[in-house]
C-alpha cells in the first residue's frame, strides 16, 4: 500500500492528536487518555450520555460522530481492535451527567466483552448504564439469526436517533427504547471492490481479482455472501435493493418506489465519491 | 482502475443528479441546465453573487462549495474540462441579484477563456461582473511569476472569504478587494503518491514507482517540482513547510511556529484520511 505516515505504532495516536488539535472547541481527551475522546462540554447534566467505541481504521466510524446531537464520547482501539475496558470506563465516568449512559456500538466480540465489563464497573460506581448492539449488516447473518449480524454503516442512523432523543431530555429508558425501535428498521449491505492494507502489514488483508466484487463484505474484510463479476452501478444497486427488500420488505407501494429511488441516487453519489478516491490515489 | 459506474458518458450528469436529489432544499439546476448548479434560494437581493466553475473529477472542488456563506453557483464541465461559456452565462443570469456577480475560479486556460466571454456577454445584458483568478499553487510557477500558478486547494479559503464578505452586504468592489487581499496570503503545495484514471480511459494518466512521490503535482496530474523517494509524514511536512515559507516568509517568530504546528497537525489528519481511502479501496 502506498501512503504516508510515520511509525506504524504511532499511527492511531497521531491521528487522534491531529483531530483533537483541529477541533479543540468540540472535542477533548479525558483524564489524559487519548483513546477516550469526549465532547468538549461533557458531562452534560439533564441529558443521557451516549458512548460508543471500537477499533480504528474506518473513520468516520466511530469517533467522527462525537458532537452535539450525536455522541458524547468514543473509546478508540488500535486498527481493527477493540478499545480496552479501562478506556471505556474512563470515558463513561467523564461523560456521565445526571441521567445515565447508553452504550451504542457495533456487534463485535471484543467490543462486547469490554463494554460489558465497563458497564459492570460503572454500575458498581453508581453510574446507570444500558447497552444496545447495532446489527444492521444483512450479509453477516441469515434472516432469523439477526444477532449474528455485524454493525456497519447503519450505526450512523442509530447514533442520530439516540442523539436527538437524548437532546430532548428523554430518560435513559426512553433513549434506549426509541433507539432499539429504530434499529429494528435499519438494514444495510456493503459491496467491496478492493482490499485494505493495515498499517504495518506487508500486504493487503485479502485479494479480489481485477474484474471481481464481493457482495456483503464486512468493514474489516470479513467474508460476504458471494463474489461475482463487477457490474454497472445501476445493476449493483438493484441487486442490493433486492437483498435488502427480501430481508425487510417494504410493502407500501409508493413508499417502496420512493426508497428505491432515493437509494439509487444515494448510491450514485456514493459511487461518485468512491470513484473520486480512486482518481485521487 | 477498479470502480463502479454506468456508461462513461453519463458519469458527470448522474453524479449531479445524485447531488441535486440529495439536497433539493439547498441546490437547484438553472433553466434545465444540469451543468449550472445554484443555491436553491438564488438569486438573492442585497448580496453580491459569487460564481465559480471548472471541470469535474475533483469534488468537493468546485460545486461542493455552493451554499450559504460560500458560493451562489458553479458551472460544471466534463472530467478535467472547462464548462462552456453558455453554461457560465446561464448560471450568471440565475444568481445575479441586485449587486452584481464575482467570478472566482482557478487559473486554467479553458476556464479563463469561457469565463471572460461569459463576463462580456453578461455585461452586455447589464449584469455587473468582476473576475478573480486563484493562483495558490507554488509548484506551478516560480516566485515572481505568480500569474503562471494554478488554483488548487487554496481556492477554498478564497470562497470562504468572498462568501462571508458578500453575506455582510458588501459591494462588488468590496468583495473583490477583500478576496484579492486574502488571495495574496494564500499559498499551497501538493504531494502525489499515485495517479488517477479518468473514466473511460484504459490506464492511469501517468505513473509513479512504488517508492516514489512527486512534490507539487497539479490536480489533473500536471508535473510538479521534483520526484523523490517517499518519506515519512513528518519529513514530507517539513519539506512542504520549507518550500511554502521560502515562497511567502512568515516573519513573526511565534506566529510562524504556531502555523508550522497547525500545519503539521492538519497534515497528520489529512494523511490519516488519505490512508483511510487506501484502506477502503
Amino acid at each position: 500500500m502506498k501512503t504516508f505516515y510515520n511509525q506504524d505504532e504511532n499511527y492511531v495516536n497521531e491521528m487522534l492528536e491531529g483531530i483533537l488539535s483541529a477541533h479543540p472547541d468540540m472535542l477533548k481527551k479525558v483524564n489524559g487518555e487519548i483513546r477516550a475522546i469526549a465532547r468538549a462540554d461533557a458531562p452534560i447534566d439533564g441529558k443521557v450520555a451516549i458512548a460508543t467505541g471500537g477499533g480504528s481504521g474506518h473513520l468516520p466510524v466511530f469517533m467522527g460522530y462525537v458532537g452535539k446531537g450525536l455522541l458524547d464520547g468514543a473509546a478508540i482501539g488500535n486498527v481493527f481492535a477493540s478499545p480496552s475496558m479501562n478506556q471505556m470506563l474512563t470515558l463513561t465516568r467523564a461523560i456521565n451527567g445526571d441521567k445515565g449512559v447508553l452504550y451504542l456500538y457495533g456487534n463485535y466480540g471484543g467490543d462486547i466483552m469490554n463494554f460489558d465489563m465497563a458497564s459492570e464497573m460503572a454500575e458498581e460506581e453508581g453510574i446507570k448504564v444500558k447497552s444496545l448492539l447495532v446489527t444492521d449488516d444483512i450479509a453477516s447473518g441469515e434472516k432469523g439469526n439477526e444477532s449474528a449480524r455485524r454493525g456497519v454503516a447503519g450505526i450512523f442512523y442509530a447514533y442520530k436517533v439516540a442523539g436527538a432523543c437524548a437532546d430532548e431530555g428523554s430518560s435513559l429508558e426512553e433513549v434506549y427504547n426509541t433507539t432499539k425501535e429504530a434499529l429494528e428498521g435499519i438494514r444495510t449491505l456493503g459491496v467491496a471492490i478492493s482490499p485494505c492494507t493495515v498499517p504495518g502489514a506487508d500486504k493487503p488483508s485479502f485479494s479480489l481479482a481485477a474484474d471481481e466484487m464481493e457482495i456483503g463484505m464486512g468493514i474489516h474484510g470479513e467474508a460476504g455472501i458471494r463474489r461475482e463479476k463487477r457490474k454497472s452501478a445501476d445493476e449493483v444497486t438493484q441487486d442490493m435493493m433486492d437483498l435488502l427488500q427480501a430481508d425487510l420488505p417494504i410493502n407500501k407501494g409508493r413508499r417502496s418506489k420512493y426508497l428505491v429511488k432515493v437509494f439509487k441516487l444515494s448510491w450514485k453519489l456514493f459511487l461518485y465519491t468512491s470513484t473520486l478516491k480512486h482518481l485521487k490515489h
